[in-house]
């Protein structure tokens, strides 16, 4: 499965049958198996339990969310409400936020009996949009990466975190848009791939690459450090949850730790993300609510036997106490630079005011 | 089970049965299963596949392994075999070499008769001695947390990374022991716990800590700088694996990432570490080999399912490209002090003089 040749994208939308096919991202790497999606409450559901994950596809799959809650007649209440059950699904991510304010002005603009048929317009558009977006983002940091390439056809090794791949957008992805980039241009490209616990969202990172021919290796959250030290990372891209105004980046638990070993050994930290992640009304990091997840996701541990063979999955017990934060704050000074649709722009107020003008005259 | 009546230590010796007996850490902490190793072949293995496992504990087992390769008489040879065997185990603990090195020299000095007798006191004398080392760090880290105390009553929140407790040692830990001498001196004190991908040896410390009384909770390694940004954290102490003669410390994996967020937030980062640990012919931690272990430690995985549930333990497959190095490297200018037997010092050559003034007439 190559990248350019995927069937579909990460969603279906089925507006005749009101419906969408969500891809069941807590199945993979081990499936690919398309969910389908045909009520409010489905889609509220997916968002939260991670069945699709990734800040622009989390605002595509509820924008489509709403249009799913709309009848033939959708009253002014009727879509609050709806707004409010998907809005109160993720609380970090804020292109969730965007997608639903951006479908609730232009639906509560028209008449209550246009608003189903427009609502599935809409969606559409953000979503068409994403792919343009990250198409965008993918031209601008192969830009970027040529400048770290330091010698012909040596290979260039770049770290991400989490996912931010085309499994976390409607198609090409965010941090890896680049890396897709510059592997299509034939630049020999290798993906050091964050386990990132507690999800292992890498795994979906390295099952991206694998069927897309991009070289990667799987490691350890805990080996960032150390491959830096030794000389083995030439640059770091990840996504972004939320960028506040001032250039701070909220993104997968782990990130910050990434950005101050790269501070420690010289190496460039970019973040890559649309402009619907920069939340210009959120001052700065501190500002940027971070979501405790449940601690259920730490309970279900395996060991490795005295002969390396792993021994069942095992649950902790209940009293386990558990501190499951899913995001944490890199600050702006720690970020090289943010890649956009618009282009490249230091994570500063300014810095993103280059890119944004229209920001300093809200 | 507290503490202070540990029935046993984590290791038991039958000089007579020519055996000893360890907890198999691997089925910790779901099972605690004592088991009986009476061959060479079966130390060496204990130690290789991690059912023992802390640098002072290898070192032991390693001693007590040489003590039960010998026969009633051990020639030159077999010594120095069964030191072979051992010491090709895992590379990077110095105080296997040191255990080692010191069972060599004592019973070479020996006629082969007196050997297998020599090396049994030989190996209890170090096992002893650690222990002692251990009361005597708990000691001086103790004085190092009272700086730290901002308030009476207040609780000390202090991180520690893998297990660093007594069962990597033979009683009472090392960065574990300051923490249990804070607490039975009735300073409140909570641990954050860092699950330590990819073996999960986290999960042996809360085992520890719970059963001692300790407040603490459980945290994926990437949550660290997040809760230390948050000010919820208010020292960190990590034990060792092998400290170079200037000051470097090569520990667990993900140490130097924990390291670089103390720096950056203004926290201690305190290394505690007997003697026995501090490799004074290895000039600095780019010097220290690094353990690359199995990518079958990350082969086995589950995901959750779309409910929150565990789905079975699946495989990745083979062809999934895996890095696993097992400690890394963080320089002596992170690590405000260490705390040894001796007292408490400067992670520098010059620091490690002051309590190791022997070092400068090797």
């Amino acid at each position: 499965m190559n990248i350019d040749s995927i069937p579909t994208r990460t969603l279906r939308a089925h507006p005749e049958q009101r419906a969408i096919d969500i891809i069941d991202q807590t199945r993979l790497p081990h499936a690919l198996h398309w969910q389908r999606v045909s009520t409010l409450e489905a889609a509220a559901h997916a968002i939260r339990a991670m069945q699709v994950r990734g800040a622009p596809l989390i605002g595509v799959t509820a924008a489509y969310g709403l249009a799913i809650a709309l009848g033939d007649e959708a009253s002014d209440t009727s879509l609050q409400n709806a707004a409010v059950m998907l809005r109160s699904t993720r609380p970090t991510a804020v292109n969730l936020h965007w997608a639903l304010a951006r479908m609730e002005a232009a639906l509560g603009a028209l008449p209550p009996e246009q608003r189903c048929n427009a609502a599935w317009q809409e969606a559409a558009a953000i979503a068409e949009e994403d792919v343009a977006q990250n198409t965008a983002i993918g031209h601008h940091g192969l830009r970027l990466l040529n400048e770290v390439i330091v010698g012909d056809g040596k290979t260039l090794n770049i770290m991400t975190h989490c996912n931010a791949g085309w499994l976390a957008t409607v198609d090409r992805g965010t941090a890896l848009a680049p890396i897709y980039a510059a592997h299509d241009a034939g630049v020999p490209v290798h993906v050091w791939v964050s386990e990132t616990r507690p999800r292992n969202q890498g795994l979906l990172t390295a099952w991206e690459l694998e069927h897309h021919g991009v070289p990667h290796t799987l490691i350890a959250d805990n080996a960032a450090g150390l491959l830096m030290r030794a000389g083995k990372v030439d640059a770091v891209i990840v996504g972004a949850d939320r960028i506040a105004a001032n250039g701070d980046v909220a993104n997968k638990i782990g990130t910050y730790l990434k950005a101050l070993a790269c501070a420690d050994n010289g190496i460039p930290f970019y973040v890559a993300a649309p402009g619907s992640t920069i939340d210009f009304a959120c001052p700065e990091g501190a500002d940027i609510p971070i979501e405790e997840r449940s601690a259920d996701e730490f309970r279900f541990v395996y060991g490795l036997d005295g002969h390396g063979q792993p021994s069942a999955l095992r649950q902790l017990p209940d009293s386990e106490d558990v501190a499951n934060p899913a995001f944490d704050i890199t600050p702006g000074w720690l970020v090289k630079a943010i890649i956009s649709e618009r282009g490249v722009c230091p994570a500063s107020a300014d810095g993103l005011a280059t890119l944004y003008p229209e920001s300093r005259h809200g």
